[in-house]
């Protein structure tokens, strides 16, 4: 494995190292780490990595390691840059032969979202992207019971994402993630939409299986002197009739990543909630609420593959994220040039869900626009 | 204490009495509780009442009740009916001299409800609202919290309504209480809407203080064969530019009553949820969260006032309905013909959230057949 | 309804007027309110009673009550003085024709209580207790699971009742509440163990239907300066070899009122906390977890005849104690002089529990005295 | 690093290696993975380890290791055994100079916990031991807010370890990890007090600062057919004067692995679930409870040193256990031959607490035994 971003002031960084760490599967052996000059070196020496594959660019890296003996260079590369430097590195790292696992979202725009899928498809190789939260057992569990009929038809989807850290205008007191991420040069369109709200969307389409049809969103700039939203809600519909709510604001001062969703059918709904991430609210209609946990032997297979320590030792968001890795590996492990990837097998998110979320970022921002109630999502 | 409706098989009738039996300050002696034929009477005899005090009509009752000596007859009459049957009742009752506490939402149409102030206005009666959730002591503290600037100036309000007890066609299987609800000949114009969107309304208004000046809302009949709205999501806009979502239904199945409410400002947030409604919780920007608790010495004198127990011997519904009494009793008790009530001193909710929810309802319903996305609200 | 204590001062006197009040069928006439002179008087006329049938001491209230024609003179007695002064008014009342509902613990020692079975025996009246906390529709539920054997054979039983106020020595600071239950002279043998101790044993005892058999116990005065324990803890067992720990305290500062019991069988475990006492958690042996909610369609019939309003709506403290009521005047309205009642089928807390009681106080002092580890409980 | 024990049917095993591979900062080089013949090869060949430095024996292993050049062989060994092959490997890798991290209870009787600790004071090498619940950040927060007064005097706790995995007879049903945990010959003369008490024992002793002193055991074997006790209940006495219970089980059925502990001094309370890591209540006499989140930018240094994630991205077990595994090698990287090692500067369990935990087991069983209240634990 190699990396791209993550030098030593990342936050994303060290959260993908370690997760890559954790099953004891996966090396990290090379890195283009900062543009910031010498911090690419720093950082390698940190992570004891050869001097030799430590590299000041991208470029360099992809195309030095390229040369090196199929048994020795990476296999695949983590892009964990800000978003307007994830498209370049994936699109070279496809295209010097190498996988990738991309930090979400997928790029800077839909344009770029939409080539990176045509090189994935002319590639063959296999993209990955973390959306981490599908990678919690509990989630899987959820989509489980749903794609069972266990709920029946599914009438409401209500989806949050409330985090509190952007209150203040932080991004002006120094804090480099409040910087980027409120900075339309590095983010994108999409403030708070593109940061959370896409895993919000990701994560309610996931567990149903319903797409998105249409939104009537509202997006606000909260915290004055901001230059991007930090702040949305958008009542939505999904193909099948359902309709709901998706929420996502980082101005909920007090709130930390309190990303949950309820989803209610016709016998019954679910809930659960990353932050309490071992537990799944199952409620019926006319019979006693259930409560699910993580690791017990009545999960069902898809839970447990993704799970590491037995019932009440609880895992957390590390776990999920090496979840990611792990699904992902294993699909790079089974990768045979010229043999198409069965993505359902391996379920991890991929470049359709990259292209899905810069297409709801841009027709959120397109009905924050709009006098009209309703914009389709396409 | 009079009271019209409420027969035997009502479901807010006894909640009513039970209510105003727990301080022993009202006594219930007179009624018309049911247009059923011989109810009245069959429910006065399970009552204990004095049959000579039981009426088969409401108009009767007040005719009658006004000829007796001002120290025999009633003070005030509780209007408990369906929907449809409050603005008569509540503007004879007025008009014979007596005061009122109706069931919301005050009347059928927002029209009856201008016409019931202007008739308040005129008698100088009191007419008090059973917006009983505002009746919990810590909805109060939230309400002082807030006037108090505790959590800065407000941004954000979210209030939710869910319950699940109409996922089915219930008002088909012969359930009194879905048959009227569903019901728009009885229940007015408003399904859910008007059943418990008009309750998270006056929730959100009355703790924030802030009114709500626009909104952009979907309104859903999911249950197939239904009459009326089930089903409600609304983006909402605040005078002060705060913003949020208000989402009412009761097609989530499972759901019980679980009214709740977050609200959030420069410094933290606050969250409130009725079916644990001894408990307020505080979350803080930068430090640790705090849980308020009903009965605790720390309270304000507000919240004080409306609580009957010491901490830990938990209060509910029952005691929040009470409290609506207690202090619309209070307001009647110190009634002095041709002399304004304050009505800010007693703390009920009275004609002017009656109208307000009668409005509330009506600019929903505009909004929802509207392809525009926000419609004020005056 | 008669009353013996419960003046202007007292916490349970207005608790139990108001517990008496909720269901209408009760109606509070007479009563000897205090020994404080013209205290008596003064409560009977803030309560708006007859002043003729409000009595300066409890004899001359049961000696006048009882020459009352019997359609107008007291049915029962309310006896909610502290505990010294339980004794003296059960028993005259009883010997006067009337039945008595008393306050725990039922008297000062083991010895007034077994003198007050007799006079019960005697007498053929009815006497009940206030063990409220059996009166929570929940705990019926699970007293209702465990004989039907939903969670096999009974073997782990713990049961908690910490509470927080008298961390500090209050009784020297003019709170009376605090004043007479560390007093020796007013409170009998045990502090803590008397006052919560004994609603902790009865709740386990009542929930499991099983008798605790031998008790091993420490008793701590934690507060320097109090005159009686302060602070309990014991191991127990139980008559089918079932064992557990009863811990009861009111110097866990902070806590309010936390009564809770968790109860372990073959298949799995039940825990029920007074504070939230809606909810009732049922974990299983390899399935998920129940939440068990008051006011559902699911409940035994002994829940449901016990909650007055639906699910969602919270019952609380006040409740349960007015189901205290509601089985105890059910009892005394279907007395018959001569005939003997079937406790079993009213469900409230008799002079066996009150016998009980006083016997478990005595043991668990004298097995706290004891420097041997098991102390029977006969 | 180097592993004894941990072969492809270890439950313990695959936990350490996880966890000390979280962090990036230690490489598992070397492994005596198990003593049925060819599964130790078996397990080096699964975790991509060079055949050579797997090997069949510890005995095998340390002879090895120790002739290889200091740059290359092991610094320390992980040891995973069952209870009764802790000591062997331990004492021989502090003889062949490699520092141990080995599993708890740190021997199989307190005989040989004694003699390990001599051979670590004559060697001065490390040994860390896996009380794992310690490594959680916020039971160091905990432990801080004790030492700091914040609580006042310590006057009771509470010290709790329910599980309910072993309800059954499963040792009889082929389960490895439950049959040597109910085998004396594998386990000791503990059972549930040995496999949890003992970290239940050390959390409230580490927390607090405070030693038990003394104990009044119950032990019992509730699964009929069972050799080992599965079940304990105790008062305790600390050296302090404070008092409290601990209580461990394996046959609450339904419960997971909700090792707990609530603390209570003069001005407070504070109340840890290690099944909800990342949450610590604070109780507070007189003042709103508060709710103390991980990752907090308000934590104390000794709390932040230990955590990865940012508030609301949870951490769970696996994170705790690299947490002794980050304390325990940073005092390798620091040791220098000869010099005494400061281990309260790094904060992991070390061969004191083995001693103490053994000596806990053994005075508990004894205490059980007796029909004497209290034993004295030294």
């Amino acid at each position: 494995m190699g990396m791209v971003g993550g030098g030593l002031t990342s936050f994303i960084g060290p959260v993908h190292r370690k997760a890559a760490g954790i099953d004891g599967e996966i090396e990290l052996v090379s890195g283009a780490f900062s543009v910031v000059p010498g911090e690419s070196k720093a950082t390698g020496e940190a992570l004891y990595l050869n001097p030799n594959r430590v590299y000041e660019t991208y470029q360099e890296m992809f195309e030095k390691e390229a040369k090196l003996p199929a048994s020795e260079r990476i296999d695949f590369v983590s892009v964990v840059t800000p978003n307007h430097v994830h498209f370049g590195p994936s699109k070279m790292a496809l295209e010097s032969g190498f996988h990738v696992l991309v930090e979400k979202p997928i790029a800077f725009s839909l344009q770029e979202a939409k080539t990176l899928k045509k090189v994935v498809d002319k590639t063959g190789l296999i993209l990955g992207l973390t959306h981490t939260y599908t990678g919690y057992p509990l989630v899987k569990e959820a989509r489980n019971m749903v794609a069972a009929g266990k709920l029946g038809a599914i009438r409401k989807i209500y989806v949050e994402y409330p985090q509190g850290w952007l209150s203040t205008l932080l991004e002006k007191s120094g804090n480099a993630q409040a910087s980027w991420r409120t900075d339309p040069k590095q983010s994108g369109m999409g403030g708070a939409i593109g940061d959370i709200g896409t895993h919000a969307a990701n994560l309610a389409e996931y567990i149903t299986g319903l797409k998105i049809t249409e939104v009537c969103a509202m997006l606000n700039t909260v915290v004055k002197g901001r230059h991007l939203d930090d702040d949305t809600s958008m009542l939505i519909r999904f193909e099948n009739g359902a309709s709901g709510i998706l929420m996502a604001t980082q101005v909920a001062a007090g709130e930390e990543n309190n990303l949950n969703i309820r989803i209610y059918g016709e016998k019954g709904g679910l809930e659960w909630r990353q932050m309490e991430p071992n537990t799944l609210v199952v409620k019926w209609l006319g019979r006693p609420m259930e409560i699910i946990r993580a690791g017990q032997s009545y999960l069902s297979d898809d839970a447990k593959a993704f799970t590491r320590t037995p019932a009440g030792h609880p895992e957390g968001y590390l776990e999920a994220f090496a979840n990611i890795y792990r699904a992902f590996t294993k699909a790079v492990r089974d990768y045979k040039p010229g043999k198409k990837i069965n993505y359902t097998k391996y379920d991890f998110p991929d470049v359709e869900d990259g292209v899905r979320g810069m297409n709801f970022v841009q027709t959120v921002v397109k009905s924050a626009n709009s006098s009209k109630k309703w914009t389709p999502l396409k």
